[in-house]
């Protein structure tokens, strides 16, 4: 079916379903967005795996989070004990879970589970000059094309931790948008007034560094961390093998305006999961015209907000392949 | 524990998890809620049971719905067929589904997975007088009660089915707020606009027929259908037996009115799934004081949108069980 035969044939399959029209709301919307994904009125979702990509960032050194640098490294070793909150929401929804190690500060760690695609040792600190070489960031966005496209998932939530990354996130959108930088930047893991007064006067100089305006491997190599490299690149590999992303919270935000940047033909492919409680996020959701499934107040990364969406997309697209119709049903129509 | 010890053990819990404080959200006052419900720290949430009640409206008659009458049962065979959008969200999200016949009309239904405790044979108009005796909504309170209270589900969530029952909620949520009527009636399953006037109209002289405000039983046995009564019992009957209610849309609302006014020791145990299109519910979740979880445009009953929040639920106590606290990963807290 060519484009416009198949859209009529969406919206007869969606309308002729035994429910008064456009009852199902959102998840209307939704079925016909994994629809179109997968080019097909019988979509299949039943498999979906959350990458998490881990990485720190040189930014942290200059007190712009709660949080000590260590963190990223601990909670890479929690979300390997599986006990973190994207573990455990990942088994209370039934996603797979993955982790990878795209450039944590420290030794190496090793385990079993974990993937290795570590960039560097953290980046440098985006104050005094890139956060990453220009070959970094290349090397970046082509191994997260390569995880986002492989396995045989019907869909993709990605995930990130790295200490300071919403002052990163902040930086990316700010140059990306282009954007005014205050309103991106908030409390991030719990920041009080001094250290948000801080935060903004650190980003503030950080952005002082580079035109008003970034081409998006220019944000990202100036600001980002290798994980939002890494995961810009395995959005344009997830949406590339006809899958959905779930596009998680702020940083995950941030990440998709450089993806959409990169490549404007992901966009169908983004499932915007959630709204976060971090402010900038509201900012990022409007430049990217996006309307998110879920408000829950969350503000935790690690693909969290993702994941609660997942059940969303397996009920609109159980709706599309097993809801009956009017006439299948024999029920009548409006009198 | 006593409640001030309960409460302050909770509160450690949750704020122990590796996250930064309060950043699950409502997730975490959701987890909080279904702590309180059982009494417990470390609360099961594993098994759901969406109940449906069907049955019909003598108001039906004067044309306040897009849909004739007979779909009711039509509907509540596609229901018993097993293809109907919420035994297809049943399935999606792993809830158990049965059909109650509450008073469908016409010549009752017979099949082995319904379950008939039918009050009649549609309410009488109630245009014209009660749409049921006091003694009929006693008897359907009652038997609501019992099966709020059977099996051994953790949640239950309710669903209706009965043409003419966003009219029956909008006049029951009228004389029990007591609330205006005018923003309490909507376009239901589609009316057009000279629809939508003639029932404003046909509700317009339904409440003038009784004082401006009314007691829950009188509400109801003026106003309601039978599956409404009914799932007042069944609400008060769950919230008893320490069960979480998911509370549905537009009709389920006025109803958790009703169970409230019968009960107010209810409220602890209702969880509002989301927010209905339909715009009288807004109304009717101000005058409850509820913030649902989910805002999906959905406005199709059955008990859909309930359906849809037991994912969250899940979520929620698995995050209380299966979380690690900061200091068994071996976590660092705030610098």
């Amino acid at each position: 079916m060519t484009g416009p035969e198949f859209e009529a044939a969406l919206r007869h399959k969606i309308d002729s379903k035994t429910k008064p029209l456009g009852a199902l709301g959102h998840i209307e919307d939704l079925a016909a967005a994994i629809a179109r994904v997968q080019g097909s009125l019988a979509p299949r979702m039943r498999a979906c795996q959350l990458t998490i990509f881990a990485g720190d960032h040189g930014l942290a050194r200059e007190g712009v989070s709660a949080y000590p640098q260590e963190v990223t490294r601990q909670m890479l070793l929690n979300f390997l004990g599986g006990n973190a909150a994207a573990n455990v929401f990942a088994r209370s929804v039934g996603a797979a879970l993955r982790v990878v190690d795209a450039g944590v500060a420290g030794p190496p760690v090793t385990h079993p589970d974990l993937l290795s695609r570590r960039l560097g040792d953290g980046t440098a600190s985006s104050l005094a000059g890139p956060a990453m070489s220009a070959e970094a960031c290349e090397r970046a966005l082509a191994l997260g094309r390569e995880l986002g496209a492989d396995g045989a998932w019907d869909a993709v939530a990605f995930g990130e931790m790295g200490i300071a990354n919403t002052s990163a996130a902040a930086l990316v959108a700010h140059k990306l948008g282009p954007l005014p930088l205050e309103p991106l930047v908030g409390r991030g893991t719990g920041l009080d007034d001094p250290g948000l007064a801080r935060k903004r006067a650190v980003l503030a100089r950080a952005a002082a560094r580079t035109p008003p305006r970034l081409f998006p491997e220019a944000a990202l190599a100036e600001y980002a961390g290798f994980e939002m490299a890494m995961m810009a690149g395995a959005m344009l590999g997830a949406a590339a093998a006809g899958r959905i992303v779930l596009v998680d919270g702020f940083i995950a935000g941030a990440v998709a305006l450089a993806a959409l940047g990169l490549d404007p033909g992901v966009r169908p492919a983004l499932v915007f999961a959630h709204r976060s409680a971090e402010p900038g996020h509201a900012e990022v959701l409007e430049a990217l015209g996006a309307r998110p499934l879920l408000d829950l107040g969350m503000r935790l990364g690690e693909g969290t907000g993702a994941l609660l969406a997942w059940p969303l997309l397996r009920a609109a697209a159980a709706m599309l392949n097993e809801m009956a119709s009017f006439e299948s049903a024999g029920v009548s129509g409006p009198a």
